[in-house]
């Protein structure tokens, strides 16, 4: 191989410029505990996105570059640049997660023993030809299974299984989702059939419903209906759940589901209290679908409620290593069934440059995803 | 003493009517464990209206009893008849909490050791003249203490107690509280002076700031201020502020407040994060002062965040016996000083079936609290 190592990066300049480039590095000599990985494949995540593009106002993007040195430029609002103070004039590596294979290997144990196999890595930059991981940031994937089959072994498996690993801890005993149509609902939808634990999807559209109920839900309702908030309530009487994921982090949906967990639990209650019910009913936000702000008639939670943010690596502190490894291992053996991904499109390091690929990946929406093939395509 | 017992009781009819009226009944008996106290003196507090007055319309409220038999009725409108559908034809005796004369005592020792003490009490009928308790619901008061001044023994005083509870109990330093220059407010004040507790207090009236300051308050903004979001922001990174008690329930302040902490949280980023600060900034709300929706900006938290209900009777039972107990002694030492409470007006049991006097405590405003006297002008 050579020495090159071709990377994206993402800059925010001063003048309120985001930048997007490939800088040429070299590749990375692994520590004792580390290895490198060529990266073959890498998903671009929401979360990515939100690096990749920032608050940049995509309709001002344009290609500054050469056709030998493309760079793609958008303008920033001044008005949101105090937002990203902390990354100004940075070249933000990027890709959170991805896959490939060990081409070099620290002299610990762990770190020979992944020599030459297939791994998915999470936590790094993956959108570059070779990156260096901690052995921890490797799950090794099962023989013959693909870069591309193994892109996404960590943020959409690890969210949708911390999902029903928070149910358990925090003592629920079911739970909903909302944007439950997205890959990541269907692979939450596939983890609960399997694991015997009632969901009751939320979807925003007839087909949406047709398409999970065909996939084995039991439970779905459509925020579209007339009757959205009595089918919900149903359902949620039904199953008890009382812990809810929400994906849209805006508008009305978030207190409707609260307040029809409360309206489900008070069909047990014998007597009236002004607090309302003593379930506990608690939802968590983990994504932004929806631009609006979010509007609470929190006087029809009763008082016994919470909501909060949801993300990963927070969880996976609270989870604790035993858990996170049971979580890791069935990622692994389950990867090409209820942990399986699929991609829109594929693209190559210097087609991510390109206008017309970034305006599409710029409105990707759920469940569509891109994946990087940082080593396709290099000359 | 005769044996009659006049009471107030709430009823909410079939017909939506919400009927008021005065009920005789006998006075208890007290089993092994309990003490009968004749009540001198009872608050009415938010959490009394709301069971007082249900979702009644009060503008349609009129004497529909007789002189000798005043009864007061309002309409409750049709669509708010499904919330209090387990109390239609039930009349509901009222008020949280008073103080009176230990008139007659069970066989326990701590039944007797109460026999002729003035006590505070909580969680039966103050609006009484003679109401049953177990000894663990009184709270024996220092001798030369009136009825009157241990009147609102538990329901502020607890409250308020529990907000610097929870802060220890929960990992926060600092406190933020809103509508703070009300009766609870001025109590929480009080207590976080005593305690060496920083406190930023937000109220909505330059002449409330005013108020504060002269009570001893460092930490107060006012969000009728055009700086108010800047000066709230300063107070939070002055003070290291994670943990927010919210009276208002409705309206932006809430996602004001929940973001500025997030702000001073990420001045102290030294790597821009698309999750936002690391640090857990947590808003409970406890009452409804502003009736708007809650509307939140939930993408200025970053991801660690929370909010919930917060009401006294879950909280004593996390809080554990020991604590209570604690809570409750400082409270009797300090009622005439930390946890002084004042009142509007006082009124009788046939005083508060008049029609100016309803209207009058209806419209009752933060800081302002009525007086039920119950074996005040009785023949």
């Amino acid at each position: 191989m050579s020495d090159t190592n071709l990377q994206l990066r993402s800059t925010i300049t001063e003048n309120n410029q985001l930048q997007l480039a490939l800088v040429e590095g070299k590749i990375p000599q692994p520590a004792e505990n580390e290895v490198v990985v060529r990266i073959e494949a890498a998903p671009i995540n929401p979360s990515d996105l939100a690096v990749l593009l920032g608050p940049a106002d995509i309709s001002t993007i344009r290609q500054v570059g050469s056709s030998d040195q493309p760079v793609l430029a958008a303008d920033v609002p001044e008005n949101l640049m105090a937002s990203v103070a902390a990354r100004v004039g940075k070249a933000i590596p990027l890709g959170n997660e991805g896959a490939g294979t060990v081409v070099a290997a620290g002299t610990s144990d762990q770190a020979q023993a992944l020599m030459g196999k297939t791994v998915g890595v999470f936590g790094g930059a993956a959108f570059q030809q070779y990156a260096k991981f901690n052995v921890a940031q490797c799950l090794e994937l099962a023989p013959g299974t693909s870069a591309v089959e193994g892109a996404s072994s960590t943020v959409n498996p690890m969210t949708a299984l911390a999902m029903t690993e928070t149910m358990v801890m925090e003592g629920h005993s079911a739970l909903i989702h909302t944007a439950a149509a997205s890959n990541l609902g269907q692979m939450l939808n596939r983890i609960c059939l399997a694991d015997g634990i009632d969901l009751v999807n939320i979807v925003r559209k007839p087909e949406q419903e047709t398409l999970l109920k065909e996939l084995g839900a039991k439970y779905v309702v459509d925020s579209s209906s007339p009757s959205f908030r009595a089918d919900l309530t149903q359902a949620i009487a039904e199953t008890g759940a009382t812990l809810t994921f929400d994906a849209t982090g805006g508008g009305r949906l978030a207190s409707d589901v609260m307040g029809c967990m409360e309206a489900a639990a008070s069909r047990n209650m014998t007597q009236h209290s002004v607090y309302g019910s003593d379930v506990h009913k608690q939802l968590y936000i983990y994504g932004f679908l929806d631009q609006n702000l979010t509007a609470l008639n929190t006087r029809s939670f009763g008082f016994t409620w919470g909501m909060g943010g949801f993300l990963l690596t927070p969880f996976l502190q609270k989870a604790g290593r035993e858990r996170v490894v049971a979580m890791r291992t069935r990622i692994a053996n389950e990867i090409n069934t209820t942990f399986a991904s699929h991609y829109c499109d594929e693209i190559t390091l210097h087609g991510a440059l390109q206008l017309d690929t970034l305006s599409r990946y710029a409105k990707q929406s759920t469940g569509e995803k891109f994946l990087v093939r940082p080593n396709e395509g290099i000359n």
